[in-house]
């Protein structure tokens, strides 16, 4: 955090940094990532088949998309670490080990509650 | 990362994190996060506005989205922070504090051409 | 839409068309069209202080962005024009005049209550 | 258009209808539409294996995605049908039939040349 911080102020860009701004900068981010995977069909845990400039892509999109998330939450006050901690902890409460492991079908349906309930995410972290 | 594994492994939810899947999850929670920010005009830095309960939200969604961009580079065996490092010297290189320090204008133009040339995102992290 | 069609068959693009590589295509647009307005701050209605060539880029984006809308339609087997409609009527009923006219305060409580009780949007397209 | 219009000043809503809160209900729509499809893996043309209830959410976000991109497009003075047929037309220059028509290995080629070049996407539409 400290050498991107400096990197900003150095360039006198903490102006444009609004919340705002860096949440859409974010939002482009994550769309470059998805343009990485558009054509590729189901892809594989590894990526065996991209090439390695397809791979350097993908570093360079994901650290983007960080970079911006933790600069949207420095200028929203968002102790982002302490809070994913926070979030593990609710979701290890919010899906027990014991209802929800085992097969593909108990988790869909388990999802498909949550999303009627709350509009939230299956898996625990939505 | 290695608490979020064990919550995943526990729960034999593996077969559901497909870097696609993952991507797709990442999608929707960036998208509960601009839901925060959607009716809210401009926000000023520390969302002095917000109540404790909206504040709790962005909390909760930011950690989403952290916590599958985490497992989506797992996934995708990218090494992240190290990516984010390589990514920030990069940017230090492609935007020489002697050349865009200073005026709005000269950002914004700054940022034109980049995206001209590249349809990035200026600032430097695109 | 039989224009498209045409050019997607043309080509002979059709097998890339999945509806997840449509979705993730549109997610990608999607992250153009933030992009052209991550900078700007608060924008003005019909965009004042645009150069023509950034509301030539908009309107390539939006494009984009509907494109694969409709190409996602397609290949969902949703009739699109048809579920706007009984989705606008659905709002109608959902959002009385009567109880949402009115204040910033109304519309926004209006809100909480919908984001709490269901992750939705207000608004009543949500 | 007509009827949403009618809607939205009915409920003295245009006041939150500025761009940039329009297109950031645009992305917690696009958000809510990929959270359908998250846990899915690939998903065949026409939805075969999901239920009725899961096609009538994909109708009504999909439904949400237009109306905010329509309403976007008005607050924004873009005239959407007109610029969709002069993209068209430019995307059919663009990638002429005899040239990219064919193989996977061909259409892939073109993007990856056409994401070095501008970023953008490849299938015309980008």
């Amino acid at each position: 955090r400290h050498l991107q911080n400096l990197f900003t102020a150095e360039r006198d860009w903490n102006k444009f940094h609004q919340p705002r701004n860096l949440l859409l900068a974010l939002v482009g981010e994550v769309g470059e990532l998805a343009e990485l995977f558009q054509w590729k069909g189901e892809v594989s845990e590894g990526l065996p088949d991209w090439t390695p400039s397809q791979k350097e892509s993908l570093r360079h999109e994901m650290s983007d998309v960080l970079i911006y998330l933790l600069e949207l939450a420095e200028k929203c006050h968002v102790d982002l670490p302490h809070a994913v901690l926070a979030k593990m902890e609710l979701n290890a409460k919010k899906y027990p080990v014991e209802r929800v492991q085992g097969s593909a079908k108990k988790y869909t349906e388990y999802s498909e509650e949550t999303q009627a309930s709350s509009g939230g995410t299956p898996q625990g972290t939505g």
